[in-house]
């Protein structure tokens, strides 16, 4: 849907706003989730967890947000972590110079480009401010992205905030490996990264402080083709959607990738459809989604081999996951800085393990379910918006309502509410405005299950239970109204 | 349990540990959560969400973790928020001024003391330096723990990190309301909050970056004893452990605290009991539990009421929750720094809603939960350590072993362990060592039910299911497992 339609849902529902937005010093980048803005962020991670993290035995963590100088100069964020930044002499805005030269000449400016190249760019083409259309402009320098703070009394302790929750797991990485003491071992992590962005936009597309859920998966190099039979049985002949360097948008299944050597090994192609997997999860259809090839100048410095696995939007493709084949940099970096060994011994051989990330955009991933749930009918004349979200997205299992708030109908909804949190659902209770209009509020926000309360439940305990998206309704029993949704919820059991 | 049987079991499977351990330079007060740690620790939150905060028809938000400058003039935080510190003049150690006194002669050291107060203590006791002996300290300063940021290519806009989640909440306030419009209305957050603390300790006691859970409480002060009948009714009886300042320890109903004004009304018991009953649900006893009141020297800078909810453990009682009535205070400062008027209208009046606040400390809590459940056995000549977690905070929802790895029975206990998954239960599969070995290993984690898969398995489609605490077996049908089991977890059967 287009951005402004997200926006106005988002404000309408109070979805995503701007941080502190009351005040005028608020700060771009900052986003705050109302309540069910909040929910729905929180079944994207719990979706993300039980249909790959868990389902791939994968370790999941929680570390410190703040993390010690030492860790950013053997991760190479300090020395790389940069965008390359100019300022107007006359009115003193300053621009991320590759994001200007890109909007204003139409071209795609190469991640790894020099500050001398930028600067002979900007000269070429005769680019002005955006601000004051001035082309005096300082000359191009690399900005480091990381955000510094000061700990203890005296202020001695330098420190980072994390710039990609990944440095815990790496950090991690020997006491977790100690618990099972085998290979691949895959650790995951969600939570809050932090980058001093110059020009934070589109809303929660750019932000400074974003949610992430990142998959470190730590594996011998020489058996990259080595994985289960049965694994890889499931997943050989599925197909991805590929934008390749040589050949653009094809479609490859698995045993492909591996054949064509367009993938380093098995590894890599299985856990790049668990992916994508992952994201029809989410009700994205396979159509829009495309893992982009990256050339060695746009990758990160970490990177050997990169897919950005990208989601077609208005606003066109965006980047929800970076799937970067890392090799040992991270933990030959540690291994230095730390003098603590970080290799382990497999067949009687001892290597530092290699890694494959799967760094996936919390927020991102929000904004783009939300763009492509989004939909708007004509009802005869009035319009009809609901989002389409998988019952596994829902913010609510269900919703419960009286009929009208009179004659005992609030009363037995409070009832059937009471009976169905006792099984653990979690459920919304609209009493307000008419039932075709809480019926509206709630399929706003894509609440998939209504159970209405009315007279007939007086006399014989049963509830009318009504589904979003085709808006059929059925008789059931209170009773048995419990296990029904069990089922329902866990796509045991159809409508 | 004693600290180091905590810190032992914390260790050898991975619960929490210093964050950034490989490094010399890694930073007293941060801790990382292995992944069963991360697992017990995200269930106390979910416990807090279904058992207070959804109950309750609180609105739970997600907040950016950095913000403005401003807000923190507005709180009060940048003038208030201070520890004394003072440094010795030989060997340059940094003590808290207050806790030095304490600890070395034993004394209460208020909250409010003034540096001169300080100074005139560690003179009159003569007071030495832990670390040299010496007695030449700098006076005592006012040492601030907020941790600052500068952000922006030009670093001109200064931020700070929370030192509370609430700060979002009252931010937020003005949308939310907006939702619905009516008072009292909860809002709640769960995350990191971050603190200079000068002397970080006892691991997840005292740390710089903490977990916290707040509900803030907006609510008409004129209607501070209107609460709905059926609540108060549910409660009113209900007995508080309270410590108060004139009668010491005493058990008052909540109907008594209302009565006999040791609470400013029914609002703030009825919460008071709320909190406790969660504290409960947590496993902790009652016995073990008291809110003490604060004197007012006492109390937080914006608190005009505070009841410190506290539970015994070894290293003494531990404060988890702070239960502040924070008045005005917060809305009114924001109101004034960022000119927006935070005020509503309720029966034709207009007036900034009064907040009591419960701020829940999940690192304390999760210790707390740790010390109170750890339990070790002699059984034979064998020692059995298990973790006595309430099933809502069991780290799985169950564990699947096949009995031998052998004849197709792993083959068998793989398929019942997806089976299950399909319904949404979070498993452990604990394969390697003898049963007598695994049943220890998950006993240790607090892993309330294991699922074993034998030779009977494979001729009747049974499995033998057992019970932590008392060791008790059943025998079960595998399709009538997922009910089974749903039914144990949410307390609708017994074993």
């Amino acid at each position: 849907m287009p951005k402004n339609e997200i926006q106005n849902l988002a404000l309408r529902r109070a979805l995503f706003f701007p941080s502190a937005e009351i005040y005028a010093e608020k700060i771009a980048g900052f986003f705050d989730f109302g309540p069910i803005g909040a929910r729905i962020r929180r079944k994207i991670i719990e979706v993300w967890r039980k249909k790959l993290v868990e389902k791939e035995n994968f370790h999941e963590i929680h570390g410190a947000q703040i993390l010690p100088e030492k860790v950013f100069i053997a991760s190479g964020h300090l020395a790389n972590f940069n965008d390359p930044v100019i300022q107007c002499k006359k009115c003193h805005s300053i621009f991320r110079a590759d994001q200007l030269i890109q909007e204003t000449i139409k071209i795609v400016v190469p991640e790894s480009i020099s500050t001398n190249e930028l600067d002979a760019l900007i000269k070429k083409h005769k680019i002005n401010c955006l601000k004051c259309n001035s082309n005096d402009f300082t000359e191009t320098k690399q900005f480091n992205m990381m955000l510094a703070l000061d700990i203890g009394a005296t202020g001695k302790q330098k420190a980072f905030l994390r710039p990609e929750t990944c440095q815990n797991i790496f950090l991690n990485f020997k006491r977790i490996y100690a618990l099972e003491q085998k290979l691949p071992l895959g650790i995951a992590q969600a939570g809050s990264s932090f980058r001093n962005e110059i020009a934070p936009r589109n809303t929660l597309l750019r932000e400074r402080e974003l949610g992430q859920m990142e998959i470190e998966i730590f594996f011998n190099p020489k058996k990259i083709n080595e994985i289960e039979e049965n694994k890889w049985n499931e997943v050989k002949d599925y197909k991805l959607r590929m934008l390749l360097l040589k050949e653009g948008l094809t479609e490859k299944s698995c045993d492909e990738l591996v054949k064509k050597k367009i993938v380093s090994g098995k590894l890599i192609a299985y856990y790049l459809a668990r992916l994508q997997q992952l994201y029809e999860a989410f009700g994205i259809p396979v159509e829009k989604m495309r893992f982009r090839e990256l050339e060695e100048e746009a990758r990160a410095f970490y990177a050997k081999e990169t897919f950005d696995f990208e989601v077609e939007t208005d606003l066109g493709f965006i980047e929800l996951v970076a799937c970067n084949y890392r090799t040992d940099h991270d933990l030959k970096g540690h291994s230095k800085e730390s003098s603590v060994d970080l290799s382990v011994i497999e067949d009687k051989e001892k290597f530092i393990p290699h890694v494959f990330e799967l760094s996936a955009g919390i927020d991102r991933t929000f904004y783009v379910v939300l763009d492509n749930s989004f939909r708007k009918e004509k009802r005869g004349s009035e319009e009809r918006i609901y989002l389409n979200l998988p019952i596994t997205l829902s913010p609510f299992d269900a919703a419960v309502f009286p009929l009208v708030k009179k004659d005992g109908l609030k009363e037995k909804a409070l009832e059937v509410f009471e009976f169905l949190s006792s099984y653990g659902f979690s459920l919304i209770f609209e009493e307000n405005a008419s039932i075709g209009r809480r019926y509206a509020r709630i399929d706003e926000i894509g609440v998939k299950y209504a159970i209405t309360i009315d007279y007939d439940t007086l006399k014989d305990e049963t509830i009318t239970l009504r589904e979003r998206n085709s808006m059929q309704q059925k008789r059931i029993k209170i009773k048995e109204l419990p296990e029904f949704l069990w089922l329902l919820l866990n796509e045991k059991k159809d409508f």
